[in-house]
């Protein structure tokens, strides 16, 4: 991480950098997508935003620039970038798996084929350093999209996190990310939630009735957390540990009649 | 954490930011006091400071922005920001528990109620994106403390970090914060130790005399930090795990005779 | 960490500050040297550079800093700063221990004791913040090296990086760093590699070929990495941890005849 720094300021010496996140699990490409979804509407207008969960590296997958209203985005075509996107938007049918979709109307995206703007010779292992920090430096500096290469127009992207609703009215949900506190975030999302008193299960037990915060169950506590999704939180502990639960954990919703 | 960064910077491009500290545990609030206080001294003059370590976030605890001498802090008022009182004033009378102290002279403190600089909705557990980064922001661009609520004139701080002395002239303290060295720092002031050569009772284990630095012990070393208290090291090696201790154990300090 | 940050805001405040690495061992000078001899290529031009990994904070080891063609580096006189060097020159004869070596032509240092520009008191224990910081920061204004203390002439260092050939041609190697995702760095250079169908005994099992990148290989992958070394990781995990595998272990590079 502080060589890509190194090579931004050496580009563009002015840059204002800061980190999103470095918690992301080595190979959690989605975890990285929810992570960047979050912290999007809160990034300055106009930012450049460089993403790298990249476990193709070397591989076929493409290098990419996206520009959103909001942003500007670099990183891997690998569904990293799908939280720049319209997360409601189409994509991949099947929860966790990416899948190619069409850009969406006023973002582009061009790949990183220009060499020109890259570190050479451009190791196999290493795009962050060689590839995506050179062109987000250069972005930075306003250089035009088109510069970095050809238009592209399609994307890999994550299909939108919510939980499926089975005909019978039960949510059929997943834990995508797990906290620094050990809180699990699902993509149940609070609009979705069936009204009156709710039950949830997960991990072979049953929780009953919505918190308002992490702290207020007697032990668990399920809440709408601060980015509009369902979590299982535990009071003053990991909920992840207690419950022996990981990332991709699926988990059911239910009303309480 | 990078999320109140993008904050900061939509409302302040010209902010330079820095961390003090992400490694203080998640409910370890007068763990984060203590690593404010050391950091204190070494503040740029007139720094604005926010400080989250807040398992109250959600309940009815205040927020507060809290101006001192030497800089401006923006967090709960739970005890975390005892730090930028005097270490030796008043307050909670049992070790490790805040209590309600009235502000120190030359130090004004205001609630944040004033929704104006808040983002909103305000999330019920994520209140360092939603109210501390905006109003530190906006503390730190010159907008001055009364804008953000109403004057409040005492906070809850910790006690002192002083270890107490028995009438056999026994020193009782505890251990505050384990460092990333696993070094055990104490609340044993070294000016409060006893002259001639000292006796540490710890863990079932005691250890004599007073070493220069973390180095110098033949296994253990026993040497007064750079923060003036009392340390417990292991050379080349983590004395936490060694000792199997952490924050909140208690030790003795005698002189031997 | 923050400490040092602020030290050096306060005395140059447009310093723009990033961080290389804080995931180097606590004890592993070795380590830390190799780290920052991978970022110095990328450092911007006439960067200032403070680098701690110092177990021996408090001795007589001298505190310097040292000025090459690429930029200025601050920080204990242990080998750590070996990095800034020629890492192809002379230096100690034994794998992984520092020796004195006589600066190389171009670069000059001096040893930090002209107390002007320390925090005073300067503690037995945390020398980044009461010498390495300020002085850093001091340098960065512009202040000439010879202010800082006299003129040294020779420098602790550690051997360059290079795998041993034995007789026989066997590669004779040691893991220098396990990197963030597991994967074990090593001291065989690329260019050294016998050439056809390599054989890599380590840990009492053996890989045979090359691949292009950690993620190659049917299970482990043996790759040439991004800093011309070769690397031993393993596919969506860590290599280390299968291995049980540290910082020093060795290995062997034989042809497949």
């Amino acid at each position: 991480v502080g060589v890509l720094k190194a090579v931004i300021l050496s580009i563009n010496p002015e840059a204002a950098i800061f980190d999103i996140s470095h918690d992301v699990s080595a190979q959690g490409v989605e975890e990285g997508a929810f992570v960047l979804a979050q912290a999007i509407p809160y990034l300055p207008r106009g930012a450049t935003c460089i993403a790298v969960v990249d476990p193709g590296v070397g591989t076929a997958r493409r290098g990419i620039a996206l520009r959103t209203p909001l942003a500007t985005f670099v990183g891997p075509d690998n569904g990293l970038l799908s939280a720049a996107l319209d997360p409601r938007g189409p994509g991949g049918a099947e929860p966790g798996v990416a899948a190619t979709m069409p850009l969406p109307k006023g973002c582009e995206a061009v790949e990183l084929l220009n060499s020109e703007y890259l570190l050479r010779p451009v190791s196999n292992t290493f795009h962050g350093r060689d590839i995506f920090a050179p062109v987000g430096a250069h972005l930075s500096l306003g250089r035009p999209l088109s510069s970095f290469g050809p238009a592209v127009h399609s994307l890999d992207a994550f299909p939108p996190w919510r939980a499926r609703r089975r005909d019978d009215g039960t949510l059929v949900g997943r834990v995508i990310v797990v906290d620094g506190f050990g809180n699990l975030i699902t993509d149940v999302r609070g609009e979705d939630l069936p009204g009156g008193r709710i039950l949830i299960r997960v991990a072979g037990r049953e929780f009953e009735g919505l918190q308002r915060t992490f702290q207020d169950g007697p032990e668990f506590a399920v809440y709408i957390g601060s980015s509009g999704f369902l979590e299982i939180g535990r009071r003053n502990a990991s909920a992840a540990a207690a419950l022996d639960l990981d990332a991709g954990a699926s988990l059911q919703v239910l009303a309480v009649r």
